[in-house]
């Protein structure tokens, strides 16, 4: 092998491929990436056996050929080099690097035994924009459980319907459902898959620097999404989602329509006094068409804060787990939002205000 | 205690005090600040029985008192508020605390078991810009020694001469010395105390927020120094400074002047191919006026760049820990630096071009 590349476009393939890679003692190929020429374009390979990455760029191709070396070290290397041209070339199993007047030899193992990335070749089911799914995915990816004894909500769970992909992520404690609206979806209606978190969150992190379209395409056990110059592959996770939408609750006994930002601070005010089981307690007063927000902890002492409310109803309180209840509102982009209640011990539905694609639900801790 | 003050006043004097408070388990009241009226000022205090630092604020003195909160509750809660009017009130040990529609008790204990931190009225012995104090300390400070077995060389030295303050670091690897310009100082002529690291952090990190005058007073076994509203008192080391002077050659067989910038970059390039040991060679050759930065590493592979440099006298080769060359070059601020070698075992110097008040020496590595 041997091609020159621009240092700069280097560099954006690796931020993006390094990143699945971790350390691993066991088979050590699996701290390497890829690199190949195919179609007489570089393509720089990544995977951790769970996810696998593709990221195709242009450079001269004066040799082709393929080596796999250290992800971390090339990294790094390429990334503290000036942009200028870069020339790798591959001699029995190491790559000579040569930018300027830098000249490296790095140690490599023989692309024969990295791992496959499978190819997944059907027909493209759907497209859909890049930075509304990014938007949508980032939504819900935080809400996924990350307890392993169970694996079928480890995952965002995503649902292909007619006009609609359905996305909902869940913990059991707290619950976030958003909706996409597609364009006339008809090969791919009705399926259902669970995505583990960690693809979703590379998803994210790729479509944050890239504006194209995404291709979404299935396959028994595993999903592909191309986007532009990259693709990430994924298994899939088994199992049944739970049918969650049961849980949500359409009319409440209590609604009540408050500022955003003004709720969040005084839930992180609340916070600082809820002690190590991080209770807070929402009180709704429609009489004084107030929202009361306290904490109390006998080593700590109490706070008490309250939030001009709009409120339909009847009088309640209920006392939640203040992160989740942060996490929800940090994914709420509305300067409003409205509070579903219906009992202490029923779970409380936030949704923003104008927007019915989110919906965020919290179970009350039973205080 | 009542008092009526500005929530921003109160954020940065919390975030000023607070810093040097730890977790302390035996002694639960060092983690709280002092919060006290004195001479119709509110006064912020906190100590971690080394260091001591004392805050004045202005505000609406209702009732004088005293009382010691939680150190980060109060400054969480604080930094929190909106930057209205906050009011404090102390009833018993319990601190009650007012702001718009937020209230909240905090439990407390009492001032009078708080660690007195000691008065120094001598008379101010010497006057100096903050700002080069602040630049002059920062230049130094890292490369103080972590060790405990040589408490002596734990903290930065300090020696006031007649139109000169010197200050010396070193952990017996490298050294840092910086020289700062004074006016006619005669009361304090040939004093030298040793200053622990954390104390001179705790000055650097007060000073980047002000520019005022400091006054800096010795009395025995600690310093006082005074910036406007703060004031740090430290405990200082005991001990006898080593007699570094006497290692910092000032004849080189060989001198090299070059480009600070691509020295650090190329010695970050070669740091990747050091392997665990560190290890970067400098190679100079007087007849390509080249200097040569490489690395080699069996596992890793190897590297090598050159930098084009101006060289006077002979060929030599030296290795470094790649982090002591990194720590000098970042601590010298012009765009050509001098380096000064005499054999592969002994130390050189790194000075900036245009400015002898810092010098900085590295041992190297007999490899």
């Amino acid at each position: 092998m041997q091609i020159i590349c621009l240092q700069e476009k280097l560099k954006q393939s690796l931020n993006i491929t390094e990143r699945i890679i971790g350390r691993n003692l066991t088979l050590p190929i699996l701290n390497n990436i890829l690199i190949n020429v195919e179609n007489n374009k570089l393509k720089i390979s990544s995977t951790n056996l769970e996810i696998g990455i593709n990221y195709w760029l242009t450079g001269k191709v004066i040799q082709g050929g393929s080596i796999t070396v250290p992800a971390r070290l090339i990294s790094d290397l390429i990334s503290n080099l000036p942009n200028k041209k870069i020339e790798l070339k591959v001699k029995n199993n190491l790559l000579e690097l040569k930018c300027d007047k830098f000249k490296a030899v790095l140690n490599g193992l023989s692309a024969n035994d990295f791992p496959i990335i499978p190819k997944i070749k059907e027909k493209p089911i759907i497209k859909i924009n890049g930075a509304i799914l990014r938007n949508s995915l980032a939504q819900v990816v935080e809400m996924v459980s990350s307890s392993e004894s169970r694996p079928e909500i480890s995952g965002v769970y995503m649902k292909f319907d007619k006009n609609l992909i359905k996305l909902a992520a869940t913990d059991s404690f707290r619950l976030a459902e958003k909706n996409i609206e597609i364009k006339n979806n008809q090969s791919l209606r009705g399926q259902t898959v669970i995505i583990p978190q960690r693809t979703i969150q590379e998803i994210i992190r790729i479509l944050s620097d890239k504006e194209s379209e995404v291709e979404i395409v299935l396959s028994t056990g595993q999903i592909l999404f191309n986007m532009e110059d990259v693709q990430v592959i994924s298994r899939l996770i088994e199992g049944k989602y739970p049918d969650y939408q049961q849980i949500i609750p359409s009319d409440f006994k209590t609604e009540a329509i408050t500022n955003r930002e003004e709720l969040i601070n005084n839930v992180k005010l609340a916070s600082l006094f809820s002690g190590k089981i991080n209770n807070v307690k929402l009180a709704v007063n429609p009489q004084k068409s107030i929202l009361e927000i306290t904490a109390k902890d006998i080593d700590i002492g109490e706070n008490n804060s309250q939030i001009e409310t709009k409120i339909i109803g009847n009088a309640i309180e209920v006392v939640f787990n203040y992160r989740y209840l942060l996490d929800g509102l940090n994914n709420i982009f509305s300067d409003k939002v409205i509070l579903g209640f219906n009992t202490k011990t029923n779970p409380i539905v936030l949704k923003p205000i104008g927007d019915n694609s989110y919906t965020y639900l919290v179970m009350p801790i039973n205080a």
